[in-house]
């Protein structure tokens, strides 16, 4: 995370906010009060900015600086709308292909993730506003810069979001090692979105309860499973060998 | 004492008592606990292996990288000899599946990729003396702990190795951007060598004019191409798909 990320003190962060800078997240000093503070959650509640509130100490490893007990971390890019996408992609004529990740923490494997999906053509990623990697400086590098062209909706929370595709006619494949299929077997030629879980703990159970399907990656060694973004990039390219052979075009 | 006669992290070092190492002794950080922590002392008391509780500082004496408060001394990986590996995998009557890195330097890739190589059924690795990552405490860790099962030949030079491999009957397929043909429409059903290159370069030129064949991965973005153990990982899982479709057992 580079320092020019950050905006540092109640009314710079307001300003940004006006001037319609992109703001990851505002973190705020856990026992801040006045009128300033109040004018700052106004806004952010108004904007629908993701907010936390955390000890001093936090914000202090971010800066010594005076950051009066708020530091806003800006996003490189803009974040998309899923209502918004859903509909677009289909007023194109595409048969949507989505990719939603049910808490990848680390910005390294987020980026790598990125960077396949842009490569496999995938139309949008879904992440939640907690509990995953966010668009960082660091995130963009590990992407190869995929984050600039892959558009990521950030909703409230996974499942929503699932549900959401779900109504909108989305097949949704949750990648897990308890699927009884191989993710050979899944049909990818429709509009599908691919569930990845988080480095640790996988896809969530009450995400998991609303997957179409599971589908396993097999696993043929001592280690039980891959790293994500490397079972990522397998799944997505299962996609493309599907669809790339049923004559989607390459673009 | 060397770098290697090190394992940082509690999953790397289970995966080393698991795989048979010598295990001199663990120092666990006298407050750490958790179900993972619970695990690896189960574990040790198992293995009959010496524990030492002892403080965080001098687990960060020994590296100041995240250890998760366990750290492991142990004797470095052994090497293997590509001309022991060959005559032995005909003598078992496999299908040898190998996995050559033309100069893959970072270890966190190099990891990753022993992972993806273990969790697809390969049955050795084989890297360059120079220009290359080798068998490290990080790579072990990126790798899961796959570097403890999947054999890691180290040749002098990976144009010499590849020689070696086809005089013995394997197809070498270089994955390449270059290659005219998908990767998909490679037979990994033979004896076959997957040639991975460098993050930056590729595979170099003198090693490409060896290969049998090159296999591109589909594009469809914008990202010129995907990370080097995203690629490792989609091309040994096509061949795992083959090998399945073709009646391979599992193990």
């Amino acid at each position: 995370m580079e320092k020019n990320d950050y905006i540092f003190g109640i009314r710079a962060i307001l300003e940004a906010i006006e001037s319609g800078k992109t703001i990851d997240k505002v973190l705020i000093r856990r026992d801040l009060g006045g009128e300033l503070a109040k004018e700052l959650l106004d806004k952010v509640r108004e904007y629908d900015i993701v907010v936390q509130r955390v000890p001093l100490e936090r914000l202090n490893r971010i800066t010594m600086k005076n950051h009066q007990g708020a530091i806003a971390q800006l996003s490189p890019v803009g974040y998309h709308r899923l209502d918004n996408i859903i509909p677009q992609l289909y007023e194109d004529g595409k048969i949507p292909f989505a990719l939603v990740l049910d808490g990848v923490t680390d910005a390294r494997n987020f980026g790598a993730i990125a960077r396949s999906a842009d490569c496999a053509g995938v139309d949008f990623i879904v992440v939640p506003e907690r509990g995953s990697a966010s668009v960082t400086s660091d995130a963009v590098k590990a992407s190869a810069g995929a984050l600039f062209y892959v558009p990521v909706c950030r909703e409230r929370d996974t499942l929503t979001a699932v549900k959401k595709l779900k109504e909108n006619g989305y097949l949704v494949v949750g990648a897990s090692e308890k699927g009884a299929q191989s993710y050979i077997d899944a049909d990818y030629t429709v509009p599908v979105a691919i569930v990845m879980g988080s480095e640790d703990t996988g896809i969530s159970p009450e995400v998991l309860r609303q997957c179409d399907r599971l589908a396993a990656i097999p696993i043929l060694g001592n280690i039980g499973s891959l790293n994500v973004s490397v079972a990522a990039g397998v799944i997505l390219y299962e996609a493309v060998r599907q669809r790339l052979a049923s004559g989607f075009s390459k673009q």
